[in-house]
């Protein structure tokens, strides 16, 4: 198989744990943060970059590159690695949740879903097959099945329905995968229904994936509810595969979710905070744009070591945002991932040190002081 | 003084030559090409960027940075240097130029110049006195004097009036500047009439500035007038004090340039067109964005190697472009920069080897080729 999982350490109580997760393009530490490439890019930034503050495995969207610039260039151009200059590995979402997200521009059906691009308005169609088919032009060494996420609040009808046909589908995503080099995550979906995450959880793991997921979680419900539904989800998942939490990214989640036993998680936050000028700080999240920064010398987080810390002052950073200037987007974001990055870092040693909880208590009470 | 200049290779025929410009950070090698940072940041581009495609000094705005953050807020941060972290040279411009450029919003009289803020409409007035405040302010290695460039096409009676008032005003600038680590050009006026240029070269040559500038060229004259403009006035210029043609940065005019015996230039050009999509090639310019560069896989330019050409295919540039994406615009700024930088270092090694009219010939023939 062209991935594996080794878990090296594994809390005697609780569930956190540290792995390696191994890929034709390298092996990653986990529990690990993905920042996200959506058009084969990590916005405003370089490869080099998105290496030197800290990130090892990336994720692209499969939705987004089907349709600009399409799988077909990016396979002549010798794959997604090879097209964007990252040499790490790539975990490529499946498209799913962008379908679904469409909304009134959609129509589901068995077979797949009938969309409309929200760059032209054109009509498309993506089923399990196609997914599956798209991201292996992509080449990614992690292609994701093609799923339902279920939106939040939904009935207990629907979310069902979804998390039968997410069933369903996923087995046809692995009927036709046939790229060795790549491994394929199943998701778990089910909603905010205990029974159901269950009946999904025992569903996907009875196929043979790489790695698991948990799907139609942070889609608006409560941290709180998030939490619970983890608490309930991860004991269903087997032990010796890689867990993936989808769509997390900020700061308190990271570490309640390593907390319950996720490996991987991935979120445009800390990249879409940026640019719209704010940046997180170890007393919580900073506004840099706000008038009451104009004049501060002092860098975006004093106890940041980042380039930007290092090197500039809030007042610089502000006067780049306000006056439009792409270098004030590129300063946020490398800041902004340079921090959830080595909060990262610094929840695999608390793991490795056996004291999560102690850790989770310290950042928590820091974070929401400021 | 705090600007010295030294002649280092002088061709037996013709005007190019080859100096060192020292500065109170660091000495440049001339003929130079000055990357411009409008507003304390060289557009897309960290500083180490900057440095890195060979920019040795760069420009900033006298005017967009008293309008944003303001010179004193520069100030506080221990200069533009600090403020922006470029720890080279930096030239600042007066201001004359924008504040004339603003056409219908301002009025000019003996004093100075009553202009509105081209952000929020604000009143504001520009004298000589204080555009050698605010340059002192922002302590910039070399500061402009304040003059008035007028437009192409223009009167002869305009043209005589804007070059006395920017005589006189070069006197009051001179008589309020006292940053002793700052050096200050002095610019000559004229617009496209031989006699005026040679009145007004011998009077602003009469002052003692730091070096002199050529103004009120390159502003939609074509570029054979031009070029016969820099014939007629770069001999009335002093052989020992470097030479600045202001707002230059085609190729074709930077050749022509330093064959005439111009020392420094500046432009937007590259990195303006590099934020349209178009980018230098040694076979004329491209535009990367046009649909013919869709399914390209070769680099910008086969024959560079800069960042961005080692890689990246002309299709990925394309893709980021099309998509909004902020990297395409920062690869072929970078691009853009490499390629006028190399060409300066090519200039000073055609000019030390006294065949500045081949390397002409022959990179004219290129360049208008493609």
């Amino acid at each position: 198989m062209a991935i594996s999982f080794t878990v090296t350490n594994k809390l005697k109580n609780g569930r956190a744990r540290l792995g390696l997760l191994h890929t034709p393009h390298g092996t990653v530490e986990t529990p690990v943060f993905m920042p996200v490439g959506t058009q084969a890019t990590v916005k405003t930034m370089t490869p080099e970059e998105v290496w030197n503050v800290g990130g090892r495995l990336i994720l692209s969207n499969t939705y987004h590159l089907y349709l600009r610039p399409g799988q077909e260039l990016v396979r002549e151009s010798g794959g997604l690695h090879r097209f964007m200059n990252w040499s790490g590995p790539i975990l490529t979402d499946s498209g799913g949740f962008q379908v679904f997200s469409l909304g009134p521009l959609r129509k589901v059906s068995e077979e797949g879903v009938t969309f409309r691009s929200h760059i032209d308005g054109s009509e498309h169609f993506f089923s399990p097959e196609k997914a599956m088919e798209i991201q292996m032009a992509l080449g990614s060494d992690i292609a994701m099945a093609f799923d339902e996420c279920a939106p939040y609040p939904c009935s207990y009808e629907y979310a069902l329905e979804a998390l039968d046909r997410t069933s369903r589908w996923a087995e046809r995503c692995l009927a036709v995968h046939r790229l060795e080099e790549q491994g394929v995550f199943g998701i778990v979906q089910g909603g905010v229904f205990p029974d159901l995450r269950k009946k999904s959880a025992s569903e996907i793991v009875s196929l043979n994936f790489s790695g698991y997921a948990i799907g139609g979680l942070s889609v608006g419900e409560p941290k709180e509810l998030m939490y619970e539904m983890l608490d309930y989800t991860v004991p269903f998942l087997p032990e010796e595969k890689p867990r993936y939490l989808m769509g997390v990214g900020s700061p308190d989640c990271l570490v309640e979710g390593v907390l319950r036993g996720i490996d991987m998680f991935d979120c445009v936050l800390p990249t879409r905070l940026a640019r719209n000028g704010t940046v997180f700080t170890r007393r919580g999240k900073l506004v840099v744009r706000n008038a009451g920064n104009a004049r501060d010398l002092t860098p975006l987080d004093p106890e940041c070591s980042c380039y930007v810390c290092r090197n500039y002052s809030r007042a610089y950073v502000r006067h780049l945002i306000k006056a439009g200037e792409v270098l004030g987007i590129r300063l946020t974001t490398i800041h902004n991932l340079y921090f959830i990055l080595g909060l990262m870092k610094e929840l695999r040693e608390a793991v490795r040190e056996g004291k999560i909880v102690e850790y989770r208590d310290k950042f928590m009470e820091k974070y929401h002081s400021g």
